[in-house]
């Protein structure tokens, strides 16, 4: 089967661009000594996250439950939940999980740990616990001084597990000299967390930190998840070039009745209407047509301004701005190498939103 | 079953106000003598697609093939693809679905029309036709003189009956006296039209203008979507006050880490990043706390500024910006009466892409 095969919109991942990706990563990882345990949000694929873990990663991050029961088909020896998990319904169908892998869960209060304590006795299962520690983006989180007592906690409660902190310095959006700033102060605050707590594990990262995570102190951990695909948000930041962009979303044009203006068959509902995380203009870059603007959105339309050799029936490549969320739209992920389709993935994980 | 026994996120319809919203709706088409051919796009459910017909809906409008395959089971006596459909395999599919109720195709382009018409023919089916027409969205559409030329072209080709024509006013956003006089404009364009060539359906609407449609001279078709549910951007824009908001996403409060922030179960990927069309803040209202400001989110995460209050564990329901591309992230509704949990409908045509 090849690209013309496919009907559109269709996901495209080059897999020669993608197996670069996943192993610049497994490198960067065992030449720095960090434990790398990729984020399955950006695929959301049982037989993606296979080839992350045979490449070297210890174990597997989800964000939701439903990604949890899917995810850990994929065989990992541990299963890390990077969210704070609230519900007896939601922590029962974990300790189901529990039972087949090694769980761990990040969290950031008293009330969530103590849940988590009480499903897992009841369970008669033990769940690692990281402490979530604000490091400056101010989403979760408890403020450096407190992840003491927190931890302190969590190892007096049944079935828990104190293995170490967990952060996300999401606030850093770019590694100009203002970002390399940031990132020696966050060097600071956890190389002094790590020396003080002595976690045996110290997990971090956020896609354009990561080729920095070996210059912070203690930290032995990585979790990214754009690096396999990337988008236009990574090269926007830095964390890739825009060869590294693996993914695209073939389109066809279905008008070009408005001089000037060639209508594609995805909008908010094939993209997501997420902007570039820079402040830059456009929902996509048009592979064929360098200087094209995909301008705006509706549901099933996009528009693309001037392109006045667009011909109705034309198919054009869309390298997105967030890969994540376009993912979570899809059915399935087309892995091409040149114009052949050699596997076709399943988003086995799409809209587990529980 | 309770709101209570629902694990978050999960949307939530309230069954007394989308009752009055489909009854309102299919009154003011039957007084008015209109066709209503609703758009389905917004819950995309094959029951609540058969509660429009019972309310007598004449047909249903989908985007795509896909959606079309779906929708068909709720027994449409036509079924309008509104959208410049593309590609022999898609034509191939949706003339199956032709075997089943009257298949109804916009377009805006011969290459379209001869398309359709070669799949028609081999397919042994007749396919009506409405010719899109741009009336100042500068979407899709020939420009008012050029629709004899396209609709003596559909009469001429087999296996086509034109029908007649439609339009989409989606560059009236608002009902003040611009959108007023725009409206006014409107029914000067469509009433010439409709006057000079005398189509059988003239099919029109779009949310904010469909309470005038009884106004535009010859008009006698409306496709409206969002009215059985409606959102902020509804109410935004004027077509419905808050009253009207049957939808909302129920969630819950996962950290309060961040001092007078509160930390919800939902962010990109429940509830899309759509923001709203006129403008103003906030990616949805959180009903249960008036002044509080929803004013960020990351794929999972909903940043709820100035709420001291809100404690981890905490339900709240949020109405969100625009409830069409919400609906297409999640699994299933739930139609509610007070806090019972009546129905349970799933999103059958979700991420039907293609």
């Amino acid at each position: 089967m090849t690209i013309d095969d496919l009907d559109t919109p269709a996901l495209l991942v080059d897999l020669d661009v993608m197996e670069r990706n996943l192993a610049r990563m497994a490198d960067y990882a065992r030449s720095r000594n960090l434990r790398l345990r990729p984020h399955t949000k950006t695929h959301k694929s049982i037989a993606l996250a296979k080839r992350q873990l045979a490449l070297g990663a210890v174990g597997l991050t989800v964000a939701k439950p439903g990604e949890a029961e899917v995810l850990v088909e994929a065989g990992p020896p541990e299963l890390l939940v990077a969210y704070p998990t609230v519900g007896e319904r939601k922590l029962r169908r974990l300790m189901e999980v529990a039972r087949r892998t090694r769980l761990v869960m990040s969290l950031d209060s008293l009330e969530v740990a103590e849940g988590l304590s009480r499903a897992a006795s009841q369970a008669s299962v033990r769940v690692g616990v990281l402490i979530e520690t604000d490091v400056g983006l101010h989403r979760v989180g408890v403020a450096p001084a407190e992840v003491d007592a927190l931890a302190a906690a969590v190892e007096r409660l049944p079935g828990l597990e104190w293995d170490g902190i967990a952060f996300y310095p999401g606030h850093i959006k770019s590694l100009d000299r203002d970002g390399l700033d940031q990132i020696a102060r966050l060097g600071e605050t956890v190389g002094e967390l790590a020396h003080r707590l002595k976690p045996r594990i110290v997990s971090g990262g956020s896609t354009p930190t990561w080729e920095h995570s070996h210059e912070i102190p203690g930290m032995n951990e990585i979790r990214p998840g754009t690096y396999i695909f990337n988008d236009r948000n990574s090269v926007a930041i830095g964390s890739c070039v825009r060869e590294d962009c693996a993914a695209s979303i073939l389109v066809t044009v279905v008008s070009t009745a408005i001089p000037g203006q060639a209508i594609i068959d995805g909008g908010s509902k094939t993209f997501s209407s997420d902007r570039l995380v820079s402040g830059g203009e456009g929902h996509g870059e048009v592979v064929e047509w360098p200087g094209a603007m995909f301008s705006k959105m509706n549901e099933e339309h996009g528009f693309v301004k001037v392109i006045d050799k667009a011909k109705v029936g034309d198919r054009v490549r869309v390298v997105p701005n967030h890969i994540c969320v376009a993912v979570n739209l899809e059915e399935r992920i087309y892995g091409v190498r040149g114009r052949t389709v050699e596997e076709i993935w399943t988003v086995d994980a799409r809209a587990k939103l529980q």
